[in-house]
Parts: C-alpha cells; structure tokens; sequence
C-alpha cells in the first residue's frame, strides 16, 4: 500500500503531493501546521490541536480554509487510507498561492496540506534511561505562541543538539530564563519538590502535551507551578523532563555537563510519564 | 508567451512550478533566496547577489544545490524564455525534500527554484512625492543577516503599514533603534548633514541596493556614517529614505506622524536616487 497526502481538496500518491512554488508557506514561511497523535486508531487530544491551529490562522488573519467538520471528515479518511493505528498526522496551512509581494494577498485561498505515517512505539530505553539536553541562546522571533512554519531557528537549534550527541536543546532567553526545547516543552521538579514548566505567553508555545500533563497533574494531586526557571535553576533541579505529541514524556537527565538529580530518571517524571502513556491508550477513560 | 519557471532542472509552465510538500522550504522556512532586478535586459549586480546567496547557504549549512556557472546559464535561460527586458529574478534555494524531522536530514538534496516576471517601470510619482513609513516593533529571530525565507514577522510589518496606508513599516529594536524596513535598508541624512544607515550586524540584511548606494556616495564624496539611529533622530532627520532591489530608491517623507525635512523628497535622497537609477541603466560604466 502507497501512502497518500491531502492537498486542497485530492487525495495523492505521497510523492506527487506538491504544492505550487509560490504558495506563501514556501516563500514567506506564511502558515501554520499542528502535528496530531494517532494511537489505537485514535486522534490523541485533536480537539485542543484543531482549537490551536484555529487560534494560529486567527493570529495571522488566515481565512480558515475549512469547517473544523470537513477537517475532520478528512483527517479520518487520512487515516483509514494510509492504514495508520500508531502514527502522526500533520496538517499544514498557508495563506495559499500569490505572486510574491509581501502584504496579504486580496484574493488568495488558504492552503492546506495533510500527510500520515506509522510510527513505531517509542524506543523505550528513551524513558528508561532519560535523555541528554543542551542549552542554546533562544534566537527566535517573539510570536513563539504561533505555531508558524517560520521553524529555522528550531532546526538549527535541534541540530545543534544532534551534533553535540543530544537530544533535545532548552532555548535560553535575555533574562537567562528557560523558554522550551526546540520541539518540546521544558519541565522541572524545583528545590522544593514542586513540577515547574514556564507559562504561557508569546515566548512559549501553549503545547497540548504539556495542558495535558498540567491536567493529570491536578488529578493526581501533585502540586505545579507555571512560571520561569533559568538554566542554573534546571541544573540543578531534583528532575527535568520534555513534553510533546511526538517524544511524549522523556527524562532530561544531564542538561550541559550538569546531571539532574541521581543521573535517572526522577520520580515524578516516570510516574506522569506512566499516566501519560495511560491516557493516550485510553484518552475517553483518562480525560 | 506564458511565463516559465524552473524547478530543479526542468523549465516548467509557471502555473504547473511545484515542490513536494515535505519539502523543507514549505515545513521549517529552510531555505534561502535572492531577488535580483533585470534591467534593459541585463542582471543588476547580480555578482554581490549570488556571493550573499552563497553565504546564506554557507550559514545554514546548506550544499550549493549547483555551481555559479551552471546557475548563471539558468538565469539567463529564464530571461530568454521569459523574455524578461524589465524585471526580476526570484532564486529560492531549500535543503530539499526529507519526511519531516528537524534536524539536518543526512541525504536531501538541496532544491532551487527559480521565477521571473516582467515588473513596469516604477510609478514616477513615488520618486517625486516620497512614502509613508510607520514603526513597528522588531520582533525577527536575530540573524537576520541571513537571507532566509523565515519570513513571516517580514510579511505582518508589510501589512500593518499597508493597513495604516503606509508604503512600509521601520522596525525598531529594543533598545531604541531602527534596524530597517521590512524588506528594504532604512537611511537618514542626520542634522549634521551625514548620510547614516545602520551598520552590517546579525540585525539588518546586507542590501545589495545599499552597498551600491554607499558606493555611489563614496564615489560623489557624500560623507556617510554606518551607525544606528534611533526612531526619534530619524523623524527629525534632515531627509529619509529607503533602498531595495524593488523599491530602488525612495524618499520617506513622513515617519508615524512626523514629517521629515520640509515633507518634501531630500536633496541628498534625490541625488543618489538618480545616481542608482543611471547605475541601474548602464552598470558597466557606472560600477
């Protein structure tokens, strides 16, 4: 079976889904995309996704290009036609094609593109032994609450990481104060036993993941904190961890030359990665 | 005649130009570009253009997807079959096609695209009578010396000064200063009487319009400064104006709500106006 991507509105092979070279996503990076978890079939928290790329394509005044119910109707159809049980789906959206010139164009459709693939279950000597993180200067733009396309700096930063034999890099801002990963949210358990993770403001993405491990948090009775933490601070933290839809929860057990906590993973770490893992086999019985 | 693009050695019917969609320059703004003008049929300093196209490669670690010779017979096979006399030249060079995933993927290959479209001449009365320019705040990543397609804060500033009825919008740094427009430099005549721009730094693209410009000002004996200045000595410079490929040279008659000079296109922007455009018409003999 060939897999198959959705581009405005046709089905096609994965290898002939283009879109034209002056649709603003591929000159202007003028678009948006979430990145949605299937796990048993299932959409992991789709509606918090399709609530954010809403919010995104309103950030950038993009006429969404369809009914959240049409949208659905062909992420299923993604899923039944590449056969995926345990995979993502991504789905992007531009403001669509123009003859370049930087203001809005008056008359162009948005955009949108959906691709799936299978993904195999997580490594999982990832969650058991942790993961390596550096720490970069956070060089992005200041809308990071937009999830835009407009990703060079991530990629370089993830690059980075990969180069220097790490996983993941925390971006560090002007005042010295943890912002996120490249592609993950940033977490650590504080002096005080207490799980902190930066608020929401226009420096961070609001990551589903991360709401999702607040929620279960709260249900589970262990107490949190949204606010900032530097890069000493998170050196020398009991636990760290990273949250996202794809790496889900994954120790950080050295960040730089500092080990977190014993060097293993934390406590508090595996047991809201074990909840985690729970709710997204289940998301209706853990909701 | 319809208009052909090229796309990674095909010269396709400009309609049917695409690139896949997991293309990197449409997923992450991984890639570059150039815009170069065409004047009676011949590039302008279209060397320095692809020595920056270099370097932006060279700075995000891109391989030249082809050699200097090769693209120069590109290019000028896009104005022939373009017949392009008047124009611009649109290079975009990504790192390629590679399922998405941040870092650097081991084996794409980078892709080049490449458009062209006949531009009239610019409306004479935007010489004459200068443009509007609002202040926006700069909320870029902080390379913007690289020539990326990363462009989205670029495109928003665009439309907020179309929006205000202006021609562009000046960003101004957090500590106070102008970097430059959104897609053009940004220059004063200060009360001393000095040509001032801001200097070459990871804040401000490295115009091929303003090395041009400095040349010209060298070469008339205008004294000049490369220096910041902030918003409020630019609104009560002598003159103002702004350079770009596109936009040539333009006088800025009113910053916010401050007139600049008389409100009357400056002496200084005037002459080097008609220094660039002779330059534009007979590069040869004015380089």
């Amino acid at each position: 079976m060939s897999r198959v991507a959705y581009v405005n509105g046709l089905y096609l092979p994965h290898r002939r889904a283009a879109v034209h070279v002056e649709d603003r996503g591929y000159q202007f990076a003028d678009g948006v995309y979430e990145v949605i978890a299937v796990k048993n079939g299932r959409f992991v928290d789709d509606t918090p996704h399709l609530e954010r790329l809403d919010r995104s394509l309103r950030e950038l005044e993009i006429a969404p290009p369809m009914s959240r119910a049409a949208l659905r109707v062909v992420m299923a159809e993604m899923l039944r036609r590449n056969r995926i049980r345990d995979g993502i789906l991504y789905i992007q959206m531009t403001r669509g094609v123009a003859a370049r010139d930087h203001p809005f164009p008056a008359d162009s459709d948005a955009s949108v593109v959906m691709t799936a693939r299978l993904e195999p279950p997580q490594d999982p000597r990832l969650g058991e032994n942790g993961v390596d993180v550096i720490s970069i200067p956070d060089i992005r733009w200041k809308r990071c609450d937009i999830k835009s396309v407009s990703l060079l700096p991530n990629i370089l930063g993830k690059q980075a990481a990969h180069r220097a034999g790490a996983f993941e890099a925390w971006q560090i801002n002007e005042e010295g104060f943890v912002t996120e990963g490249t592609s993950t949210n940033a977490w650590i358990v504080d002096a005080e036993g207490r799980l902190c993770t930066p608020p929401i403001d226009e420096q961070i993405l609001s990551g589903i993941t991360r709401r999702r491990i607040l929620k279960l948090a709260k249900r589970e009775g262990i107490d949190f904190s949204e606010r900032y933490f530097t890069l000493k601070e998170a050196q020398s933290a009991r636990e760290a961890f990273i949250t996202s839809t794809t790496t889900l929860v994954l120790p950080v057990t050295t960040i730089d030359d500092a080990v977190i906590g014993n060097g293993k993973p934390g406590t508090f770490t595996c047991k809201l990665r074990e909840h985690y893992l729970a709710f997204m086999a289940a998301p209706g019985g853990q909701g």
